[in-house]
């Protein structure tokens, strides 16, 4: 496994890759891998001859007043699971040679599908997202590449974006890698005390009681938020940001549930902010 | 040659020219060919194995109030010049393949290149511009493309866009191809009768008395304008858009003459926008 920090020696490795002919998956991360992220590495593994995992915590999609100078970091952690997953190439760019002096292009997803969930309360994100995912597919050039299903919002824009600039790139979900208790993995998942810890189950508990009032046959949506949005305030620790539920072929919110509806939703546990989502 | 007009049929063709180690060139146009665009052919082909010419008037690039649906077409009349030129491809998507049902992602270049100039009366052109060939170069994926430099902000605002997205093309400028008595080769000169064609020459000859006080030592930038805006104020047809003098480098507007200056105009002669400029 070779770790490429250049941006041109990144280019020449993927353009040779893809002049033998062979299959190149990509798994665009932030770095301090999870379980979560092992399994995108193994689906990627899979399903292609040669596998790049991208480590780069890309400072456009955090805002002003979030963690960008705090998230957490760990080469040395990373590389050895990247190793131990047979990783072909980590590409961990500098953020200056990504952003140099000057720097000014941007890629913007549209209104509709930012105007909701987390592009309300983080303005310019999904911005940010599309803009280094726009560079790493053109210096990497894969042929598939894979996102995880906790970040769906992200997942649904990608997806798009990849259509909409015929970027050519086939974009995979993978399913959301839980705690035992239900806590979806996240790298900042590390943020939470022990306390905070054991009130973040609260997400994906109230999750699990809209759907089985889903399942019991409740169509209205109105009626379906408030179970769960009273279930996440049963939890002091529990701040909710949003709780949605939407259409997730559309994007547009609706009254009653839809063939594909998607329930997501932002919580503060603490000051630390989680995501979790069902889509039913 | 050959023309395509399936977006999918142009990935594949462009694929195995890749594949093939050979070199490609591309000549995004929108079509009407005229001299101009047959330089650009002509140092495409001189320098790529393959050489594709895009046609595709772009309608993200027009205005609301602008001549998208009475810009002149003929397909014929282009096939003819491209073949005897040697072309290999002609690109020639409809837009609703472009730009089909739910379409929302663009590419936006900084705002300090498009906040001046052409920019400033033509909102969200370069928007236009820029989102077009982030697509056109993902489908065809050339080595090479070729620009005139009649549209100069165009140019330097779609080299800042390669280097910022790591499009990995490299972009070539080319001369500015004239009538002989100087005026501008456009597409749209098209739309000039008898009486305003012979006006429109004003736009060479309002810059050469610019650059004939340069010449002289003239360094004070507001006085070479008045120069330039005085002779183009003698012509009853032409009404000023815009004449402006800034540092080509930066962008930036100016005092005294820089290192590489651009004098920049448009001037509407009747109902017809030109724009011309000069780089000194």
């Amino acid at each position: 496994m070779k770790i490429i920090r250049n941006i041109e020696e990144m280019k020449i490795i993927s353009k040779e890759i893809k002049s033998k002919g062979m299959s190149l998956g990509m798994v665009p991360t932030m770095g301090f891998l999870h379980e979560g992220h092992k399994s995108l590495i193994k689906c990627a593994k899979e399903n292609n001859d040669i596998v790049t995992v991208s480590i780069f915590v890309n400072p456009t999609q955090f805002g002003p007043d979030e963690d960008y100078e705090s998230y957490p970091r760990d080469l040395e952690h990373d590389s050895k699971i990247c190793q131990m997953e047979g990783v072909d190439y980590i590409f961990h760019p500098e953020p200056d040679e990504m952003y140099p002096d000057g720097y000014s292009t941007f890629v913007i997803p549209g209104e509709k599908m930012t105007n909701i969930l987390c592009g309300i309360t983080r303005p310019g994100h999904f911005r940010g997202v599309c803009t280094v995912l726009t560079k790493l597919f053109s210096i990497i050039n894969p042929d598939n590449a894979y996102f995880g299903e906790k970040d769906i919002q992200q997942l649904a824009i990608v997806r798009r974006m990849v259509k909409d600039l015929n970027l050519g790139v086939n974009i995979n979900g993978c399913p959301i890698i839980r705690e035992e208790d239900g806590l979806a993995k996240s790298s900042r998942n590390t943020y939470l005390n022990e306390e905070e810890r054991k009130a973040a189950i609260i997400l994906r508990k109230s999750i699990l009681k809209g759907k089985e009032f889903m399942d019991n046959g409740e169509k209205n949506v109105e009626k379906i938020r408030k179970v769960i949005v009273d279930s996440i305030n049963s939890e002091p620790l529990a701040k909710i940001d949003y709780v949605e539920i939407i259409d997730f072929d559309t994007f547009d919110r609706i009254e009653k549930l839809s063939k594909n509806t998607l329930i997501a939703m932002a919580v503060y546990i603490g000051k630390t902010r989680l995501i979790d989502n069902l889509i039913y």
